[in-house]
């Protein structure tokens, strides 16, 4: 099974793990625990062209991101999406919002410019994914 | 078990139907073919709060809204997004997009103002996901 990652995604993420399904990605905006799960399903473009049991494993991989996330203390809250109207690749958007983000309440999507990470919250971020 | 449906989406939707696990509600916004599916489970904020069973129920209803939405000629893409920001009660947003509408590339959300539907297109949205 080939599996290349959209040429976008690669030059706004950090590779953090390969799970099941997904590869798993940290946005590179430090104002954010901003995680991006990609179906290593070439050609997967929307949740409903998922086999039933790849969806079954998404919904458990979301899960277990949210979970990364919400070990965070400063992640509040949620926010899931899977959107794509920009990258076609299937790919889910996991992440921590809080009160007085700089998007808040809104969404993060389109919420520019991001802040790269320096390199030590980055590890801390890659970190947070690999023990999860 | 009890259900109450907060009041924010009680006022911008119109009930749809009721599937297993979700409350299906139309967006009252003209501009996109727009359902919001609410888990009757009192209290559940989080996806990651959701038992198991649900999670897999939850997955399962967006893919059935999303091949609702799949069945409008002028649905080219699909955006699905959980976020409660605003709204605390579990919520998940699943919207049919097109190039040229009047958010795209952009999320749907926070686009204002929504204009309210006339009765004929409302009937065929509602109808479309009780046939669905």
């Amino acid at each position: 099974m080939t599996f290349t990652l959209h040429s976008r995604l690669e030059a706004d993420t950090h590779f953090a793990a390969d799970w099941p399904l997904c590869r798993v990605l940290v946005m590179n905006d430090a104002r954010y625990p901003w995680l991006v799960l990609v179906p290593r399903r070439d050609g997967a473009m929307e949740v409903t062209q998922l086999e039933p049991a790849d969806r079954a494993t998404l919904m458990d991989e979301v899960t277990r991101a949210g979970y990364c996330l919400q070990a965070l203390p400063e992640v509040a809250k949620l926010n899931i999406g899977a959107l794509g109207n920009k990258v076609p690749q299937l790919h889910v958007h996991v992440v921590g919002r809080r009160q007085g983000d700089p998007a808040w309440p809104e969404p993060v999507w389109g919420h520019s410019p991001a802040i790269p990470y320096e390199a030590d919250p980055l590890a801390r971020m890659i970190g947070l994914v690999r023990a999860g």
